[in-house]
C-alpha cells in the first residue's frame, strides 16, 4: 500500500497537534513535512509536545512543495494564510484539506475554478467534526415533517458569545426547510425576560453556561404525543480528527473543490 | 384494619377524578361522600365517567360532615372553597388534606392556629408530585456545593407563562442556600437577546414549549470537570396522587397543621 | 376544496378511535363510513366516546364500498381481517392506508401485484410515528460513519418483551449499513451477568422497565472525543396520526403500493 | 490569614498532579513536600510536567514530617503505602486527608481509633466527586418513596469490568432504603440475554461503553406518572479536587476521622 503524503500547516495549534496525532494513529498516511511560521529546518520531533516525527519544518510553502513530494496538505493556520495556502497547493497539485470558516465566497469561487481548471481535489469544511455535521444534516431533514422546534446548546462557562455559531448554522439549515411558523403559544408571556430564549425565525435557542461542560448540542423536534432529538456531545477536539481523515480519504478521489464535510457524508 | 374514611371535595374536576381513582385502587382508603356545587344527594357513580362509588354527593360541607363518620377531607376546589372547607373541617375533627398554592400567610396562620388548639392533623400542600418536592429539596442541597446552576423546564405549547411557576421556585430555594453569584463570563454577550434565558439572581432558567412535551424539568449544577443534574418528568397528573396518598397516611398521626409536602419527606 | 374521502375499519379500537379524531381536526377529511365486526347500520355517533360523525357502520366491506364513495381505507384491525379489506379496497380503486406488522411476504408481493395491476396507491406500514420512522433512519445513516453503537430502550413496567421490537428493529437496520465490529474492551467482563445488555452483531441494547414511563429509545453513537444520540419520546400514542395523515396525503398520488413509511419521507 | 500546608504524596500520578494544580489555584494553601517513591532532594518543579512548586522531595514520611510544618497530608498513592502513611500523619498530629478504597475494616477501626486517640482530624474518601457523593445520597432518599428505580452507567469503552464500582455502590446504598422488591413485570421475558441488565435486589444496572464518553451515571425512579431523575457527568477528573478541598477545609476544623466524603456534606 502507498501511503498518502501529507503535510500539516499550523501543527503547532491545538488543532494542528491533534492531527499530528492522528496521522501517528493511521498507518496509511505519512507527515513528510510541517508548515510553520518559524523554526525552519528543524523537525517536528524538536518541538516540544509533539509526536516523534521526523519530518521536516518549512516556514515558505513553495520551497516545502517543490522540496517534498506530498500529495495532501492539511491547513489548519489562518483564513488568510490558509488561502494563499490552498491556492499554493492547489497549484503544485496537492490536494488541500482546509478547516476554515473564514473564507470569503470571492475567495471560494476562485478556488473552486482553480481546482477545476487544474483537475486537484480540495476539501474545506467550516466544520470537520462528523457528529456534528450529521446533527445539522438530521435536523433539516426532521424540521420537513416538525416545524415545531427548540435548540438548547451548553458549552463551559468561558465562551463568551451566546447563541454558539453551530446553534445559528443549524437554525439557519432548518430554516431553510421548514414551513416557517412562530411557535409557542401565540398568547404566552415571559414574566421574566429571556425565559424563552432566543428568536430565529420562530424557533427558540437557548445558552447554557456552566463549568465543567465542554461542547454540546441538543435540536428537539415536538409534534402531537411525540418527541425526537438529535443531540451531538464533544467531550474533545479529537472529535476533529475523523473528520479530517474521511476528507483526506476523499479528496485522493476528487478532482474537484467540495465545500463542507456533509457533502462528503452520503 | 380500619379503613380510613374520606370525603373528597371537587371530585369531578381533574384532579379530583384521579383521587377518586386513587382511593378505588387502595384498600385502606373508604370514599364516604363527595363534595359538589351540585347534584346533591345523587351518588358518586351517578356521575358519567367516575368510578362506581356508592357514596353520596353533598353540597354543604356542615351537612356532610354532620351525616357522615369522615376521617380524612380531600379538598381540590379553589382556594376560596378550599379555605371554608379546610377550616369547616377542622372544626368538626376531621383532617383535611388540601392541595392550592392560593392561601394567604394570613389564612395559613389562621389555619395553623386552628389545627394546634383543636389538635387536629392538617396538610396543605402547593405541590403533591413526591418527584418535584424531592427535585427541590435535591437542589437547595446541592447549590451548596455548586454554585453554578440553570435550569432548563420543559412544557407543551399550549402553557402561558414562562418560566413556569415551579422553575421560578426551585430558583428561590436554590438562592436560599447558594453563595449568591452572576454565572457565565463576566463578558459574555447575546449576540441574539433571550439567549442567555431568565435571569434569577444570576441563575438562568430557560423555557421550551413544545408540542408533545408534558411537564418536564432539568435543575444542572456545573463544577469543575463536572455536572449534576436532577430532572423531573411528569407525564400524567395520576403523578400526583403519590403525594395524596402520602399525605393521608401522615395527616392521621399528625395532631398539627404541616404545610409543604417537603416537610413530610424526611 | 375536495374532501378525502375516509372508511376507517376498527374505528372502535385504540388507535381506530384516536383515527377518527384526526379525521375529525383535518379539514380535508371526511369520514364516510365505518367499518367494525359489529353494531352494522348504527351511526359511528352512537357508539359511547367517539366523536360525533354521523357515517353509517358496516360489517361487510363489499356492501360498504358499494354503498359509499371512498377514496380512502384507514385499516387499524387484525392481519388477517386486514389483509382481506386491503385487498378488496385495491379491487374497488379504494386506496388503502394500513398499519400491520403482520402480513406475510407472500401477501405483500400478492397486494403489490394487485395495486400496480390496478394502478391503485397503498400505503402499508408496521409503523406510523414519523419521529420513530426518522430516528432509525438517522440511525442507519450514522452507523456508516460510527460503527459504535447502543441502543437504550425505555417503556413502563408493564411491557412483557425486551428489548422492544422498535430496538431489535433499529439493531438490523443498523447491521445492514455499519462495519460489523463487537463492541466494548475485547477483554472486559460482567460482574453481575447482563450488565452489559443484549448483544446484537456486537451492539448492544439495554431495555429500561418503570412506571411512568411510556415508550421512549435513544440511539447512542460514539466517535473518538464525541457522540451523536438519536431520541424518540412516544408520550401518546396520538403521535401515530400524523404518519396516517402524511400517508393519506401521499396515497392519493400513488399509483402503486409503497411498504414503510420511510419510504415517503425523502 | 495562615495558609495551610499541604504535603501531597503520590504527586506524580494522575491524581496527585491534579491536587498539585488545585494547590496552585488556591490562595489559602502552600506546598511545603512532596512524597514520592523516588528523586529524593529534587524539587517538584524539576519534574517535567508538573506545576512550578519549590517544595522538596522526600522518599520517606518521617523524614519528611520531621523536618517541614504540615498541617494536612493528601494521599493519593496505593492502599499499602496509603495506610502507612495515614498512621504516620496521626502520630506526628498532621492531619490526613486519603482517596481510597483499598483499606480494610481491621486497618479503618485501627486508624479510626488512633485519631481519636491523638485527636487528630482524618478523611478517609473512596470517592472525591462531589456530585457522585451527592448522587448517591439524593439516590438514597427518593429511593424511600419510589422503590421502582434503575441505574445506567456510561463509560469509555476501554474500561474492563462493568457494572462500575460506582453503580454497584449505589444500588447497595440504595438497598439500605427501599423496601425490596423485584422491578419490571412478573412475567417479563428476555427474547435476547442481557437486555435487561444486570439485577442487584430486583434493580436493574445497565453498562453502556462507547468511545468518546468519560464516566457518566444516571440513577431513574419511577413512578405513577413520574420519573425522578439523578444524573452526574465526570468530564474530567479534576472533579475529584473539590472533593479534596473541601475535606481539606473540614480536616482542619475535626479531631476525629470521618470515612466518607458523604458524611462532610450536610
Amino acid at each position: 500500500m502507498n501511503k498518502v503524503k501529507v503535510v500539516v500547516a499550523g501543527f503547532r495549534g491545538r488543532m494542528g497537534s491533534e492531527a499530528l496525532r492522528m496521522i501517528e494513529k493511521h498507518d496509511d498516511l505519512e507527515l513528510v513535512a510541517g508548515l510553520d511560521m518559524d523554526n525552519a529546518g528543524q523537525k517536528v520531533k524538536d518541538i516540544s509536545g509533539l509526536p516523534d516525527f521526523d519530518a521536516t519544518i518549512y516556514t515558505d510553502i513553495n520551497q516545502c512543495l517543490q522540496d517534498v513530494q506530498a500529495d495532501v496538505l492539511i491547513d489548519l493556520t489562518t483564513p488568510e494564510v490558509g488561502y494563499l495556502h490552498t491556492k499554493t497547493a492547489i497549484e503544485y497539485g496537492v490536494r488541500p484539506v482546509v478547516g476554515t470558516t473564514g473564507f470569503t465566497s470571492e475567495q471560494l469561487e476562485e478556488l473552486t475554478d482553480l481546482a477545476e481548471e487544474r483537475g486537484v481535489g480540495a476539501v474545506i469544511a467550516p466544520n470537520f467534526a462528523i457528529g456534528a455535521v450529521l446533527m445539522m444534516e438530521f435536523s433539516k431533514w426532521a424540521a420537513k415533517y416538525f416545524p415545531d422546534v427548540e435548540i438548547i446548546e451548553k458549552h463551559h462557562d468561558q465562551k463568551l458569545d451566546a447563541p454558539s455559531g453551530t446553534a445559528v448554522k443549524t437554525a439557519e439549515l432548518i430554516k431553510e426547510e421548514r414551513q416557517s411558523k412562530q411557535q409557542g403559544h401565540p398568547d404566552e408571556k415571559e414574566t421574566i425576560p429571556g425565559a424563552r430564549g432566543a428568536d430565529v425565525d420562530g424557533m427558540h435557542i437557548h445558552s447554557v453556561r456552566l463549568p465543567g461542560l465542554v461542547a454540546h448540542q441538543e435540536v428537539i423536534f415536538g409534534g402531537p404525543g411525540e418527541n425526537l432529538t438529535i443531540k451531538h456531545d464533544s467531550f474533545h477536539r479529537e472529535s476533529f480528527m475523523s473528520g479530517i481523515k474521511l476528507s483526506i480519504d476523499h479528496v485522493m478521489k476528487l478532482d474537484i473543490l467540495v465545500y463542507g464535510l456533509e457533502n462528503l457524508l452520503e
